[in-house]
Formats: C-alpha cells, sequence, structure tokens
C-alpha cells in the first residue's frame, strides 16, 4: 500500500531544506538522497529564507540549535507556510532545556507543521509539559505497550487535533496519528537506537514523503515510518559478527537507498485504528 | 602522467586550511587524509588568519555560509594571498540564494583562487549570472555534453582567462581549463552524485594537488579531478548487491586512500585540447 | 584488570554532554554510544549550561571554536565544577594559533579538569609553551619514545601535579598519569592516525569512564586509553585489500562496541610506572 508514496518520492525527487544540528546532518543529507529526495542546507537567515523558496520543504531540527539559528527558523519556517511548503519538526530535547522546550513551544506557536515527530518523551514534553526526556532519548517509564497503547493513541490524535498537525511517535511501537485516525507501526529494530541521528534522519525522509504525497499526507507520514523501519530491520538482518553501531549505520543509509517495492510490502506492520 | 602529481601529495603531505561547510566537512577531513594531505578546520576570524599561516592552503566552501564565518573568509582569503598560498573556492549553491551569489562574486572580486571548482550550473552564475542551479545540484540543461563540448570548453577557457583562475567543472564529463588550454576528463561515476559531499571532498584535494605541485597548477588540477574520478569508478567497480549510498561514500574515500600509480595510469581517461 | 571499568560504563550509561568540534562530531557521538555511554551535545550558553545538569560529565574540545563557544564552554565548565561531574579537555591544536593557545590555558585556569588529552605537543605547549604542533598533529621531534621514556612520564607526571589533572598524551605509546604515578600503555594503531577524530572519540570516552568509575580516576583513564587501543589493533586486523581509512573509521568504532571483556584482557599491553 505504501509502495506508491515510496515510488512518488523517487520519481519526484523532492528538494528538502534542512535547518539541522551538526551532529547528524551528514547522515541526514545521505538518508535524503537514499529515500529519493534531495538536501540543501542552511541556517543563515538572510540564505535561509531565500533557500527555503527554491525548495519544496522545510526540516526544522533544534538538535544544536543557538541564539542566532533559532531566528533564523522562526523566520524561515513562515515563510515555507507562506509558500504552502510542508514543514516538519524534530524537538530534539525538547524537556532537556528550557531553551529547547520554549523553542519548540514557540515554533509550534508561530508555524504550521505538517508533521511533529519526536520520540514519547519529547512529544509528552511538548502536550503536557510533563515528559521526563533523557537527554535526547526518551525515559522508559514513557514507552508506548501494548498495554497503554489505546491511550497513546488516543493521546497522540487529540495533541494531533489540538496542533493540526500529524504526530508521529517514534519507538518500539511507532504511532503516527491526526485528529481522526491513527497508524500503529511495528517495524524497525533495537539497533536504530544504538546510533546517533536514526530519529533526525526519519525526521527529514518524512519532510520528503509530505512533499512528494500532498494528497493522503497522514498515509505519506506512514509510508515514511514503515519504510524507515522496514530499513531498520533490513540492516540488522545484514549484520554480521564482531560489526557494530558504525556499520549499522552505513546498513541502515543503504537500505533505505536499495529499498524496492517488495521488501516494503512483505514487511510493513502496521495496523490503521480509527 | 598524473601519477607523479599524486606522489608529491603523498610525499609532501600538504596542510590545508578548510573553511568548509558542516555538513560534508568530516568526509572532506578524511578525503584530504586519504590524497595524502592533511586537514585542519577553523572558521572563528581570530583562529583563522593565525592557522591559515601554518598550512600550505586554504579551501573556502561555501555551503553553511553565515555572517560570521563570510567574514573570516574575507580575511582569511587575503592572509592566504599574501603569503603565496594557493586558494580554491568551491561556491557551492551559487545561483541558489542572494547571499550565496553575492558572497562568490566579493570572494572572487577580492581574493585571488588558484582554482574554482563547481557544478556547471554555479560556475555558470559566476560566470554570467545566468545558471539555473537546482539547489547544490546542477540544472539538467546546463550539462556538459559532446554536442555542447567545444563550446563549453571555450566557455571555461574564457572564464579562467577573466579571472585569473583555474576552472574546474564537474559533471559527467568534467572540464579543467586555464585561459590557454583546457584538460576534458571522462572519469568518474553516476554514484557520486548519489552522496553528499562528492564536491566538497574534490575541491579540499584540489588544494592539496595545488600545494603539491606548484610548478604547474593546470595540470596539478588535472590530475587531481582525474584521479578523484577513477577513485569514483573504482568504488562503484566494488559494490555489491544491497549496497547504497553509505557504503558507497566509505568505498570512495578508501579508493582515493588505496589507489596506486598504476590504478591512476590504466584508468585515466582524459584529452588535452589546446 | 581494566574489563571492570568497561563493565561499569556499559551499565551505567554515562550521559556526556560534548562541547566539541563539528568536524568529528559525528564520529564522538557514535563512539560515545559505542563504549557504552550516551551523547547529549550543545553549545550555546543558555542552552548549554542547562543540559550539564542532566548530564554525568562533560567534554570540552576546542577543535573549532569561535569567540561564541569559547563563552560557552567557560560557563557551562565552571557549572560542570559546581555539580562535581568530571570535566575533560581536549585541547585540538593548541600551539597552532594564539586563540587555541590562549582559551587552553584560560580555561585550564577556570576550570578543574578530571583528565587533560592531547597529543605530545598539544601537552607540551600547555605545559611549557613550546610543543611544536603541526597544526592538530604531534610533531615528530616531540614524540614519546623508548629513548625519553623515563623523562616523558616525569613531565607528564609534574604537569598532572601542577594542574590537578590526570594527563593522557596519545602517541604510539601513550602516558597517562597523575602527580603519584603513570601508566604506559602500548595499545594502537598507526592507522588511527589516517582518520580525523581519533584524539576527539578517545576524549569523549575517557569522560564517559570517568563519569561511571568515580573511585579511581587514574585507572579509569588508564581503561579507557587501554581500551581503544585494544580496539584500534583489532579493528586494523579486520582490515583488507583495498580497504582504506574510510574503512577503519567504521572498523574503530564498531571494535568499541563489540568489546569483549576477553579481547581487553588478552590484548591490554600497559606497565604502571610509580
Amino acid at each position: 500500500m505504501f509502495e506508491e508514496y515510496m515510488e512518488n518520492v523517487r520519481t519526484g525527487i523532492p528538494l528538502i531544506h534542512c535547518m539541522t544540528n551538526y551532529v547528524t546532518v551528514n547522515d541526514v543529507a545521505n538518508a535524503l538522497i537514499a529515500c529519493g529526495g534531495a538536501p540543501l542546507m542552511s541556517d543563515d537567515i538572510d540564505d535561509a529564507v531565500d533557500i527555503t523558496g527554491i525548495c519544496g520543504g522545510l526540516d526544522i531540527n533544534i538538535g544544536t540549535l543557538n541564539a542566532r539559528t533559532i531566528t533564523a527558523m522562526f523566520a524561515t519556517g513562515r515563510r515555507a507556510n507562506e509558500l504552502g511548503h510542508p514543514v516538519v519538526l524534530d524537538p530534539v530535547g525538547a524537556g532537556a532545556s528550557k531553551m529547547r522546550t520554549e523553542t519548540a513551544y514557540g515554533l509550534m506557536d508561530q508555524i504550521d507543521f505538517s508533521v511533529i515527530r519526536g520520540n514519547i518523551s519529547e512529544i509528552r514534553t511538548l502536550a503536557t509539559g510533563e515528559g521526563s526526556t533523557r537527554g535526547v532519548d526518551a525515559a522508559i517509564g514513557d514507552a508506548v505497550t501494548d498495554q497503554n497503547l489505546a491511550s497513546s493513541v488516543g493521546f497522540a490524535r487529540a495533541f494531533a487535533e489540538r496542533t493540526g498537525s500529524i504526530i508521529a511517535i517514534s519507538g518500539a511501537i511507532d504511532i503516527v496519528a491526526d485528529a481522526d485516525k491513527a497508524y500503529v507501526i511495528r517495524n524497525g529494530h533495537p539497533l536504530m537506537a544504538r546510533i546517533t541521528g536514526s530519529g533526525c534522519m526519519l525526521t527529514a525522509i518524512l519532510a520528503a514523503y509530505q512533499v512528494a504525497n500532498r494528497e493522503d499526507p497522514l498515509k505519506a507520514a506512514a509510508a515514511a515510518v514503515c519504510m524507515y523501519g522496514v530499513a531498520g530491520q533490513m540492516a540488522a538482518e545484514r549484520m554480521q559478527a564482531r560489526q557494530g553501531n558504525a556499520t549499522y549505520r552505513t546498513l541502515l543509509i543503504d537500505a533505505v537507498d536499495c529499498m524496492e517495492a517488495d521488501d516494503l510490502e512483505d514487511n510493513a506492520d502496521y495496523e490503521l485504528v480509527i
């Protein structure tokens, strides 16, 4: 079902403006190329507002924010909204510092996001002010499980309704929700948490899927999350003895690059909850 | 013919000061080491002017420019000129924003570049103001082809004459020209366009080749482009099923590191046009 | 003997705040995860002082310092000291520019460092003002050898006494010293000097080992250096024909990730000098 969405990215080659952190930016760029999009990084306010005009979508990631780039994110986000471009938010570390939390709130207040993607602790912080983020990783006590799935889905849908954004929560079980319905996705692999940038790459890929699939943003977001989770599984299957997280990083991006329609169709594991 | 130029880099280990973007900077550093040089990154004006003094050459890449680093690029470029160091320019995204285009013009105006390297759209923007850059990739309509080769070479030579710089245009067919003559190089591989940083790495390598081969700057530039293109081919040959762009990045840098004189001699595909 | 120290990192998962350079930051993050820790990068003064409060230790690396991040390093370092967190310093390029040297001096003056790690030229610069740093690499004439080992150990111990920090000098022979005793470590591999970031990764790993092994900081530092050197050897053993420095980078981080207690016990090569 999601194969068509993947194909649309590959034929459309959406150009994504990334205002993202310097830790994982190289992987974000290569992951965008791997999924079929094209990256363009720019974070100076005078450059970024221009650059976003030639792109199709915008990825805002606050992983290494500073006063200069925050100002540029607000101006560029508003410009992308004026242009009708999909804009995605990755609130890296929201809840871990006042600056990160307040920047995320401010961005949500002034910019319309197509998708907000984070781990459950980051999303809880944005929704309720009470996530227990441990740095940039989710706290174990916050995790989405089979036991709390119904309430977690309800939480995501309510937050989606309030924000007007698709909410994508990453974890062992992923939730991708709008106000009306939610996809529960059980792809992915624990090794994805053993590299830096797993989430950052997905957020950029989500932007590419939003741009290339405007007719159904929720399904496009679910397709991106599902495809990326399948890539995570396929990469894990290729791991050999004595290979560690650095090799896994390479295999993960490779798997996004090499994924065929059959791979996605055969391995996608999701349900639609209405 | 170019083997001697490659060897000179490896024996000289030229230290290259890189003022480059944060997207591909790690690959640039490892590619410089791979080719036989050594990298040193510094972009604060108070640090960079000092640092350039202990280096042999300077690489200016505007891929993620900002007001602070632009000022440092001008001051450091002038200092490198005073010291007689080769300085190379990578005008990433010239034509994609006013800030990038004007910064590139300003740098060309105030600094003497040994080599200016970009894709055809970036170079056309610098030469005529009319490139149709699509972000950081060249527009298809601009491409150098067998059909327009003579005029493309003429264009490169004229621009080299006007600027006093060697002009290196990267694409399926590469052109490396000064005012008097041009190398047309048919090495390289389409996979090089499937990773971020292909161009950035080459520009830094060009700087290392300029520093280690002062007696013939044009031939040194052609040697760098040819060597790097051969590395791109050798890396492509080593790709296996289910390997994607992340593996290709690793193989490309490996190929630069492992290249032997015979590899370069056997695979170099160029002609000198006078 | 060092296996327990490695295990303590893996069970404790210390969260390390890294204020580090943008060249090698991604490798630093993945190396921290590989060794058993967790990374969090933040360099804006308003964010970093907060962030350090939720972390267990702080890594300050001046590889791409600028006026903004220097100010943040001082404020955050002082805050980490107040909190009693281990703080490590990597004085990248001290001696290569006035700004780097003076920043390193200033940091040493105002912040208590658990460990200061650098190559011999950087450490000589900090101790005597007379290192002959060649960019970010040590000068050959400064190298620690069997011939000058006794005086080098004496130098390290004297500098440790003066600063109150453990001094870790990286090279073909590593020295890890406090005022009273020193470990001389002969692990590692020359390929570690063929990639960017070898030193940066080790410094971050040192921070993780300090946080997870508070009872014996010197032995913890020696364990980190020894473990990392063994990883360098194991990575080198896995290199195949036509593989170069980019593959070595991946294998090095993999080796840290996959190291078992027996690997460390069987390969550790050190002596304790009192």
